[in-house]
């Protein structure tokens, strides 16, 4: 299904919205992209993937068509999305190989486009994904090995980076990305994660032992190789007390 | 002036840019706005004012537009612009008295307006304006006492309000808005002004003071008629060294 539908006049020609989904799955940082369906591919023969990203409709605001766009092309749905920022490059759709795909897929392909764009931060492998709409796959990448990117995504990808690692300063994160039971050393990795930079495991501890959210338990691990390490866990309220009043957090 | 000239043409009809320019004097906190050439009047038979803000061109990029438009009706250049966020409430352009305008200078004036926000703290008292293009004038307003707004300015105003505190309390502040000498009470007024607070002095002097980059001179303030206080200066250089590592001050 394209765009190319009863609703295509109602879609406005010159305003998107564009999705950048990170994921964790308790190892690394991945993103969410899309395989548009093309049979051509990239100048060095290679597939070009983007992010979950359309027009919007003419009757509905920027957040729900955030919501939508991306609940169409990758099944998502219920995701906290947060506008991080525009961008309106005149010469960002004129690639040859995205002129192609636009021209397969849009009422105007010529049109200039300023795109919207939201970023979230998700559980990678909880999460069930189906590609529909003119996304033929919706795919994880590790961050650190993404494909070829149609358009600007790479740069929309770039900011959206920088705003996650700036908001990871100053509001504590982790609470929807570990189990209800973690330790001290799952949540580092989420943190190396996301900053992309080993992390000195005293000075970690020390820091974040602050956050008065962060609750021990009695209950260690078991049948570890390693001595086993203390669980942890978050009080919710104070963690979302923290997360609205951003509160400073610095590595 | 109004953009029914040559030009038109290469507007686009779907995406603006709007300007909230924040300017101190010295004393208190000033919201910079355009008094549009209409006759009409609002509901309650008030004026009605609006933020810099026009239709992008087709061939120009959205941080570009922003500081053209600004120029083009108020006469400022040369300012430092900050996108802070999109808006697009599909009836963000439908109220009677903004309608009437936008037919008086629009090719389109039902088109559905996305614009893109950008956000400045300027010296409100060492600029000089002049109002062109549609705007009849361009003046300082109090940002507690607002006028009449066209379109949804009020709510672009909010948002753009909670990002300057918010920004407030994690970079440093004041460079461009005191003169080259100053005292911690003019410094602490600047602070009052933007958090729409009072501040504990002692407080206040606690914990500013640990900004390394603000620097006690020998000098004091003459003829004053209480106990002459200290003048400091900023050191350049470490200030926009903290600015661009973030540093985190909370008040």
């Amino acid at each position: 299904m394209s765009d190319n539908t009863l609703s295509k006049s109602n879609l406005n020609p010159n305003v998107s919205v564009d999705c950048v989904i990170f994921g964790f799955d308790g190892e690394k940082l991945k993103i969410l992209l899309i395989d548009r369906e093309q049979v051509m591919v990239g100048d060095d023969g290679e597939k070009v993937y983007a992010l979950p990203g359309n027009l919007i409709r003419n009757d509905e605001n920027l957040d729900s068509a955030a919501h939508r766009v991306l609940n169409e092309l990758t099944g998502l749905h219920d995701i906290f999305l947060e506008q991080f920022g525009s961008f309106g490059d005149p010469d960002r759709l004129t690639k040859k190989t995205d002129l192609a795909w636009l021209k397969s897929i849009r009422a105007q392909p010529d049109a200039r486009v300023i795109t919207v764009a939201y970023y979230s931060l998700v559980r990678a492998d909880q999460l069930e994904l189906h590609a529909s709409g003119f996304a033929k796959d919706a795919l994880w990448h590790d961050i650190d090995k993404l494909p070829s990117l149609g358009f600007d995504h790479d740069k929309i990808i770039d900011s959206a980076l920088k705003e996650l690692r700036f908001k990871s300063k100053y509001q504590p994160l982790g609470f929807e990305l570990l189990p209800e039971k973690f330790t001290l050393g799952q949540l580092q990795k989420l943190y190396e994660a996301i900053l992309n930079t080993e992390l000195d495991k005293r000075n970690f501890r020390r820091k974040i032992l602050k956050m008065s959210f962060l609750v021990p338990l009695q209950e260690k691990q078991i049948g570890v190789p390693h001595k086993p390490a203390r669980y942890y866990t978050f009080d919710k309220d104070m963690y979302q007390n923290y997360k609205s009043n951003d509160f400073y957090f610095t590595l």
